[in-house]
């Protein structure tokens, strides 16, 4: 099979941008409370819509109501026990992608039991940084995975680029895609690897980066395969984050210039933000 | 029975701000966790004092504390099947005025079943968008209801206009008033209808704009007539909307201009911001 | 005893400030919703990190991985009925510094029965507004407390005052520190009293600028005593608050300045930031 080019992998990310920004699809949420409203005011700003909500009849009828479902596993409130396995089993009848971020993986037994659960559900995008993309590989007994995680900081490249098998186990099981944030990105589909570039390290000191980057992911995974939404989502907050930067003069102002950075970026911007490809070797 | 003059009108927005300004009134919420930080800080920007609580005899508590009380319906909890009744009883055998917001009137079974029962309590002002005021009057049996609500989106003109006679049934049901949030905004009190002017197209780009809208009713609501309270809000946000968008890059810049433009708002500008008035046949 | 210096704390001070922003440690919260991003945001901007839970065995979890632990009494939950005694223990248990901010003292049966409950917990630091201090000297029947509270409002420099007998009477209970804020700032260990200024009436239009500075607190015991700790974040805050006052338009760009000035603020900013001692007589 000829692998995908660089040029249609960006002309699917120019139609995936354009098609969010003129039908304004909806993704509903299931996600933390520190970071809630950053999800949807970053899913309100590449042009998509947001709702969020706890309880399990509502997740269901989200699920099967978006276009695309995020599941953050952040805070957990005790009715989730229900709530999650529910909304994405509906995801899943209804044909709909959901994205899973596996934020503090290896905390606490809910968290544990969920994520396990998650293995059959097969979510169409895993995003996490490398520490988690690691162990939720070892949770689920895929090769490459760790038993153990580190939930600190970011990742260097060096840690992101230790994520790449396990990251490809994933999505082959998943036959979605799957994205490592780091210092340098990483995003597959199985048989490809991108590796996009920019960003701002003052994304770490705003909390919930990782997060909107999830509830973008999910906005793209209405238009687009869970690849192109992936690496999409992934180079507008790349260079979001570098549009930022530069106009920043700490976490504060970089929050407010990331947010208007995410509403201004053109899909040819985004298209072009640079991304490197190599075919992974079956 | 002769009508309120604008003039009349505009005297007591000017005194409900102004008495706001000066006695930093406390309006207490139970809302949902996506906004709830933009709900507080918009509050707070007009002047009034902000407390959010969840569990039952807390609601009892800030409905009784409070000079008027905020229900919004957005992320709803198990526990909020006892506070928000027992809650909003409390504010009504105390006399307080209080605001609901439907927001999502349609999704899931808990949502329905609290907004059933609201109808005994007669919430002082409903806000909501065009769709959702046509849900709640369907709900209630009440005439210009409909029986679906489209959550999506931000209305037009024409979907507000399409909204009043609900409004109006509404508002002689509770006997108080009914805010209608779109392009343009729509208050009445089942006698008169105003129409006020403003606003941004970026509040539909930020999470939230709606919620805080309600909160700050619920602020004015402790000073001033449940109409001149939605009217004197839904004024204030249109001048800030259209301030705040000419300093604006964005979304993110448009947010933090919104909130400065709450808190300089004075109540001279607030009463000139433009509105239309029309008697309702009866 | 000889007392300490006023060199000598500032030295301290130093030394914490640069510990944190070059170890980048994790101070665990469980916290109320309205300001659970400004509270991360904050942590992350002095140099720490933060992460929030709300089930009992994450809550133990975050008090033994942490170096410390705060806990915010805003808006409680139903499952804070074991959440927070869970992790309270766990905390003493593991020797891990803990931050209690009783908000709201007085609102609410759960409220009290909790707070009654920390009394044998000794939190490291407690931090308060004046009439919540009180209160709390009160509910543990210490010298200086009242049985009632005013949960309204900044409080003046005469309040904050009137409140130290029962911030000394905590802080000699505790063994830790209290940290009494207002116009005027008190921070005591129950043998010395430090008086820190500066700050922005804006802290008080913006929701959650107490609760941030109970979460940077927390960062700072990770690295310094309960008694440095208090201060130090508390200098922090007085400092950012002045500086971002001079460029603020109003509240929305005083909290992008706010988060700004915390990040760059350096370590001989804060320790120089200006405060007196007073010695306890005992």
């Amino acid at each position: 099979m000829k692998a995908i080019s660089k040029t249609e992998i960006q002309e699917q990310m120019v139609r995936a941008v354009e098609s969010v920004k003129r039908t304004n699809p909806m993704a509903g949420s299931i996600t933390n409370s520190v970071t809630i409203n950053l999800v949807a005011n970053a899913q309100l700003a590449v042009g998509g819509a947001a709702a969020m909500v706890y309880l399990p009849d509502e997740g269901e009828f989200l699920a099967r109501a978006g276009g695309a479902l995020y599941v953050n596993m952040g805070t957990l409130f005790p009715v989730y026990e229900e709530t999650l396995p529910r909304a994405v089993r509906a995801a899943n009848e209804a044909g709909r992608p959901w994205v899973l971020d596996p934020v503090a993986i290896g905390i606490g037994s809910l968290r544990t039991d969920l994520l396990r659960q998650f293995k059959t559900y097969r979510p169409s995008v895993i995003r996490g940084n490398a520490s988690e993309i690691l162990a939720l590989a070892g949770l689920w007994g895929l090769e490459g995975g760790t038993t153990s995680s580190n939930v600190r900081g970011v990742d260097s490249t060096d840690q992101v680029l230790a994520a790449k098998a396990a990251a490809i186990s994933l999505a082959r099981w998943t036959g979605g895609a799957v994205a490592v944030s780091g210092k340098m990105d990483l995003v597959t589909d199985g048989s490809v690897v991108a590796l996009s570039y920019g960003g701002s390290d003052l994304m770490e000191r705003i909390t919930g980066s990782g997060c909107a980057l999830g509830g973008v992911v999910a906005v793209y995974a209405t238009a687009a395969t869970p690849f192109i939404a992936a690496l999409t989502a992934t180079a507008v907050f790349n260079l979001a984050g570098s549009r930022a930067e530069s106009k920043a003069d700490g976490p504060g102002s970089f929050q407010t210039a990331f947010l208007d950075a995410l509403y201004n970026a053109t899909a040819a911007d985004i298209a072009e933000n640079p991304f490197e490809l190599e075919e992974v070797e079956t």
